[in-house]
């Protein structure tokens, strides 16, 4: 059989692997958005078998087949990189033995019900039998994969390859220097903003048409995607062509709504504008967990959380507002909503303190790789650092070390990806402000320039380009946390007069 | 092995079956209410993946092989009927060359959206080379699955099982006459209905909230459903514990909501109470269209349609309706609602014309697959018929042959089942009132006492019967059209003081 037509072949399983993933990605669409409680048991069932069957494919030995003979015989970049996707996939999932896969997938759904049981009732006992178990996976599976200086590097390269605990150990305790210094000044300041005038009754509805809009202004496309509310708000992709983000209200703090909807919108813009040559293939998402991250960051920091946003979108938000925000003026408002005040849940953080919590639950989780702490001290531990870095100790678990799902379903190693993504954001932003007005475009409430520069930069690429790779080409240095330090220095320096 | 495992295997096949029919049966769902239109073509094209691979199972020698082992080793009784039922399946479709099926899903696909165009353009030169081809393949099939008296036996036989054209040309002619008759006298009233006292804006928001409070009372459970909307009004179960239904709400007239709400609910009760040892086997669904049918027009005409509904539900009624519901009075409100007047839609057509409408597409559908007529002829044909019977005749295709979406996907066999479900439900009607005082438990608003009857009846076995088995085991005859008759009779006697 001659290449071209073992090129069809292979493209007809890409094929069914994309359907697969659009029937999963549906299927947890519609469990978190529409599906009625007594249906979540079968579907969950029906979730398994299907990431069964996609995970059948990417291992096959027609798989294998394909792998071998297109590998050095296309000359389409495309085809290359899709190649050398599926061979990553192909290899790594292979190194695990079918036995050990199958007991993992069930340990997984068994501890994400049971953390959700351990969490409501503050009870990390209950949970931490399975997270043993989950992190004893990891370590056997991290062994199986191999890696070159340390034992996690090999789980951060499911979430952000290219990326290193050496480059992590470099970055992070620099990132957290600055931080904390920043965060002694900021406490120290008698020029504090008063966020109590945020709150107040404000109907879901009223929330909902002002999220629309600014989603609408972001350029992310209706005709593509819809917006729901869910309880943990999140982008998802079915299709570059079905991308839905969901929110959720809360009626006595407009935060959470529309800074959570403009974040998934940068998600979903991420998604949107992948070039169309990806389609069906495993390279038409976004390239890493961080890069996706640095999307969603972008437009919640750099855009919705600035003062330009504002000025040009504070009428806007007042139409639909409640009435005594006609009270609050602009600088009192801008200054609010950028409070920075330690807190106990990560996705409710500001931006300064928001990178801490990544840290210390990236520094556990390395330790626990690395078998250099033990899973029942956890909770103590993690109590220890939020005092240490916030200053502030949970009054429970559920507040502590319980608060997060990523653990119960095995992710380790994806956590740092908040923070590197963070980075990233920052990193872009520096590069992006010297092309670009941002402020000025921003004021102006046009975001065309903005996000055609993110999809020419960022977007397109998929998957046709690792993490590091976006950010070097783009940026022409390598990964630097000091973009994001002199941002927050600048801007909270500003705004807490210091 | 022993029969113990093989079942065990077998049962797994099953609910990979289940998994994928609940995959597929979401995907639509989703198709008609959520999605956005840019991501309907690839969704398509997941849902053909996904039929395709549950056809395969059904068609697999693995399932070949349990069946033979199966058949005759086991006692259970669900077991049996499972294999009887995967057997008939097995059978009938491996006789369809595989190439052929191919090409027949592909033209499928192709002509469904072909007719959506004729039928906007009122055009059925479009669609016809693709129906003359429709019409040939089943031809084909029927030929492969064969039959005993007539051709189109064999495609009745796949949503009617046990009912063939000899019944049908039994019972539809004696029920025209009838029809015919009954109309004829009404014409002639002095004492029409006022169909006019029920228009007017009601608000789509008044509308949903009456119909969900219906559709509760009805016993429809809303923690094993959803109610959605959309263009085209339907019941889907997913499982028997997610069975959603939709309606469609038109502000000008709120009969199309209310009545639909009512229909679909009650196709989603026979769903949700199928027993639950049915789960996971081709078992849990309704046991033929026919009786689907039954079920959802029990509900919208025998309690819907009622004077003792209005009786208990018209005050709830005026809470959400328009003002101007105040000043009609509940005779005239009742009459108005059961108005009998020909109309060119099918879905839209009053207790009386509506068998009439069907009796048409039989006719013209047997008289095809028969090679009697030719499918250029159809409009002509049609509209011939709608005179005839209706003494109206559609002011373009689009109101006449084009209306209906069934042939476009193939299906032909399928109307009599509606004319067969209004039957039966009738016939069913007869025997339950003379177990329960149905106006009286109407009356009252308590339904439990009706939908347990009807759980008891029909609704529980699923596949366990089929379709003359049940009607014929609860209401001791055979199929009698004269019910149907008596009950219209009756009633609308009293409506026209005929």
């Amino acid at each position: 059989m001659d290449t071209y037509l073992i090129e069809k072949d292979f493209k007809n399983l890409l094929k069914e692997q994309a359907s697969y993933r659009e029937a999963i990605m549906l299927a947890h669409w519609d469990m978190s958005t529409k599906i009625p409680k007594n249906g979540i048991e079968q579907r969950s069932e029906v979730v398994g078998f299907l990431s069964e069957k996609l995970h059948q494919i990417e291992t096959s030995e027609k798989m294998k087949y394909f792998i071998d003979v297109l590998k050095d015989s296309t000359e389409n970049e495309v085809m290359k990189k899709t190649i050398e996707e599926c061979e990553e996939t192909y290899e790594r999932n292979r190194k695990i033995p079918n036995q050990e896969f199958k007991e993992y997938v069930m340990l997984q759904t068994k501890s994400e019900s049971i953390w959700q049981e351990a969490r409501e009732n503050a009870d990390f006992s209950l949970f931490q039998p399975y997270l043993e178990q989950l992190v004893d996976y990891n370590k056997k599976f991290a062994n199986y994969w191999g890696y070159e200086d340390n034992i996690y590097d090999a789980l951060l390269h499911n979430f952000e390859p290219g990326v290193t605990t050496k480059t992590l150990d470099h970055v992070f305790p620099e990132l957290r220097k600055s931080l904390t210094s920043l965060m002694d000044k900021i406490n120290g300041s008698t020029h504090k903003p008063d966020a109590s005038v945020l709150t107040g009754h404000f109907p879901k509805k009223d929330q909902e048409a002002f999220s629309v809009e600014v989603l609408k202004r972001m350029g992310y496309n209706f005709t593509s995607g819809r917006l729901d509310e869910t309880v943990h708000p999140f982008a998802i992709a079915l299709n570059r062509n079905d991308v839905r983000v969901t929110t959720r209200y809360d009626e006595k703090d407009f935060r959470m709504a529309v800074f959570g909807t403009i974040h998934e919108g940068g998600h979903a813009l991420y998604e949107q504008n992948i070039n169309s040559e990806l389609i069906n293939t495993p390279l038409a998402t976004g390239t890493s967990m961080g890069i996706h991250e640095s999307q969603s960051l972008f437009w919640e920091n750099f855009v919705g959380r600035n003062k330009a946003f504002w000025e040009s979108h504070y009428e806007l938000f007042k139409s639909h507002a409640p009435a005594h925000f006609q009270n609050v003026p602009l600088d009192d408002f801008y200054r609010a909503v950028n409070e920075v005040k330690p807190s106990f849940i990560r996705i409710e953080a500001d931006e300064l303190t928001y990178p801490l919590h990544i840290m210390i639950r990236y520094e556990l989780e390395k330790a626990l790789i690395n078998g250099e702490i033990k899973v029942k001290d956890l909770p103590g531990l993690w109590n220890e650092k939020m005092n240490n870095y916030l200053g502030i100790t949970p009054p429970s678990d559920k507040e502590g070390v319980l608060q997060d799902i990523h653990w119960s379903g095995g992710d380790f190693g994806y956590f740092p990806s908040y923070a590197l993504g963070y980075m990233y954001s920052a990193q872009l932003h520096n590069t992006l402000t010297q092309e670009i007005n941002l402020d000025e475009i921003i004021t102006k409430g046009d975001f065309n320039q903005l996000r055609n520069w993110l999809t020419k930069n960022v977007h397109q690429y998929g998957k046709m380009k690792k993490p590091l790779e976006i950010i070097e080409d783009v940026t022409k240095e390598k990964l630097n946390p000091e973009h994001l330090v002199n941002y927050l220095m600048k801007k909270y320096s500003s705004i807490y007069q210091l």
